[in-house]
């Protein structure tokens, strides 16, 4: 057991390797040992490529009879862009397979399990599970809910502040944390905000390594002309506008329009949307209204609070999430929650939990 | 060196037995040491009883003759409500006294080394003095600047708010987080809240195991005739109400009128009013405006963000700091903090930094 937890945990290191790169695909690392030794590895390094399964097999210099296959999620059993890895797993030799996950995939969940035992492998399952369903969060809740998974992230004054009484909002946090926050966008496939966000601060929203789709939620088209997202990687852009809005063209940048419900563009379409146009997971920025929205309609999925051990007061300094504001009751609590140090400021991650057990 | 140590943390336990009784005097431990034994020890109590090392002295059932004398402060030099302590510790026969920190008050500061070393005692100092410090943080302030020490608690959600968007404020954190802030008032002299707070939410603002003083601003005096502070512990409540309010009597409450500066009465006045009233620390409770005022006045020494994790959102939810705000060049920055559980909260603790070094 202990091996074969230490040998999982490899998995996952080799398959977050290829973080952010397999999108709409999971994570996925495979390590193969014999004899108790390790005599091949792999993971899969973007959609299109070979699984890792596959990787570890073809990069083994040695014959796999008898051999054990660790790989952190259930290996596929059908055809996607590549054929079924558990055809090759059992032409392989290999005697057993520890996985520690099924996939949540409708179409795989369980049934390669089957495949494999059938053909006389021995299957285990059930270490770390929960560690690789956190590795692969975007894919899970993307196979189970079949929408993207939504990450906020928000900068903040201890007393929950995202700009000075003055407006203010250059910088908060220090350089640090803004450096981790740009690293966290290269996960994600793209990064949305609102467009009062772009009129007010012109961001470029690229990532650390990645230039990530840039969503804008954008009502009436009010996006200036002469903003960073409009003059640079346009085919990165992607506006929602209000089905009411004049349908003008804004040079290459996709415009997608949704019709409205109380005055605001639903975020349920938005997420529907992006879906459909193979977008996995949406790393939301702000301003504050974007974020409230998220939040009041249950679909932020996973929360980034980094806050700036500093006060900034002010009964009319903007905070960190607005909107219409929610009860005690139906606010939603933070789980699974991690605290750390980045310099100066906290970083606070969980992942609000909406309903009642 | 490691001994000294040893011995001088027991100092700060002894000390701490007494945390909150020992107003206006600081928290002392004693300890006495012969032959690497320890002998004796003692603690003060409150004020006007024996200081900590005429406790361990009259304790010690053997001879001190050459003993070691641990102790967290200076020992005093002078008649206070009891006779010096250095004349004794002389007479004693101790051989060496190992003190943590010197005394801030300038009657005593250094002048009982002095003394000490004059009569052919060894005197050793610098082991564990901030933590000395940190532990008569009270004190120190006391002393350096003749004012109280003032803590400011707040309890909100992790996006900053003390009530929803529809006022509701019980409760945001937990009961076992509430419990923990109910034993904190117990460390100080008075719980101080703003008339609003008395009238929205009728607290009573008692410690877990002492009833504090309970101190009121309320310019106007607006306070509710069947207010729970007005109807129990007279004696423990103190108004501060503007110089242009109609004076009236509220029973045996006693009420100072302090001159209003910008329609507010200034935090200075209200600070040295409670100070020769003999107060030498005062815990903040709220609510946003009052404390806001301690930080745009630059007068709150030490705060506890009690966060609960989750998200209230709303424009219009009450903020934990309002007022006018600060520039992010003017906010305090946080230093020394402190990040905790308690229970499913989480609780921030540290000292307000506003000057630049």
């Amino acid at each position: 057991m202990k091996r074969d937890i230490y040998f999982l945990e490899k998995t996952f290191k080799l398959a977050k390797n290829a973080e952010g790169c397999t999108s709409p695909n999971p994570l996925v690392g495979a390590v193969i040992v014999k004899n108790n030794k390790e005599i091949s590895c792999g993971f899969h390094k973007k959609s299109g490529n070979l699984h890792a399964e596959i990787e570890a097999i073809n990069n083994a210099k040695v014959s796999l009879r008898g051999a054990t296959l660790y790989v952190n999620l259930e290996p596929c059993c059908h055809f996607g862009k590549t054929p079924p890895c558990v055809d090759k797993i059992i032409k392989s030799g290999i005697k057993r397979v520890v996985m520690a996950s099924l996939d949540p995939n409708p179409i795989v969940h369980g049934k390669s399990i089957s495949k494999l035992k059938k053909a006389g492998i021995k299957v285990s399952i059930g270490y770390l599970s929960e560690k690789a369903r956190r590795l692969n969060e975007v894919f899970f809740k993307n196979m189970q809910v079949k929408r993207p998974f939504v990450v906020v992230k928000l900068a903040q004054s201890l007393d929950g502040k995202i700009a000075t009484a003055n407006g203010v909002s250059k910088w908060i946090t220090e350089e640090r944390a803004r450096k981790f926050a740009r690293k966290l966008r290269d996960k994600y496939d793209c990064v949305l905000v609102g467009v009062n966000t772009v009129i007010k601060d012109n961001p470029r929203l690229n990532g650390f390594k990645k230039i990530p789709y840039k969503v804008v939620i954008d009502p009436q088209l009010r996006i200036p002309k002469d903003s960073y997202l409009l003059k640079n990687n346009l085919q990165k852009l992607i506006i929602l506008a209000s089905a009411k809005a004049k349908k003008k063209s804004l040079k290459e940048a996709k415009v997608f329009f949704i019709k409205e419900k109380k005055g605001k563009l639903p975020v349920k379409e938005i997420l529907s949307v992006l879906y459909q146009h193979g977008i996995m997971s949406v790393f939301v920025e702000g301003g504050s209204e974007t974020a409230a929205n998220f939040f009041e309609e249950k679909l932020a999925d996973k929360v980034h609070f980094f806050i700036a051990p500093k006060i900034l007061g002010g009964k009319d300094a903007l905070t960190s999430i607005s909107g219409q504001g929610l009860s005690l009751r139906d606010s939603p609590k933070i789980r699974g929650m991690t605290i750390e140090k980045i310099g100066q400021d906290i970083l606070i991650t969980g992942y609000p939990y909406y309903g009642k057990k």
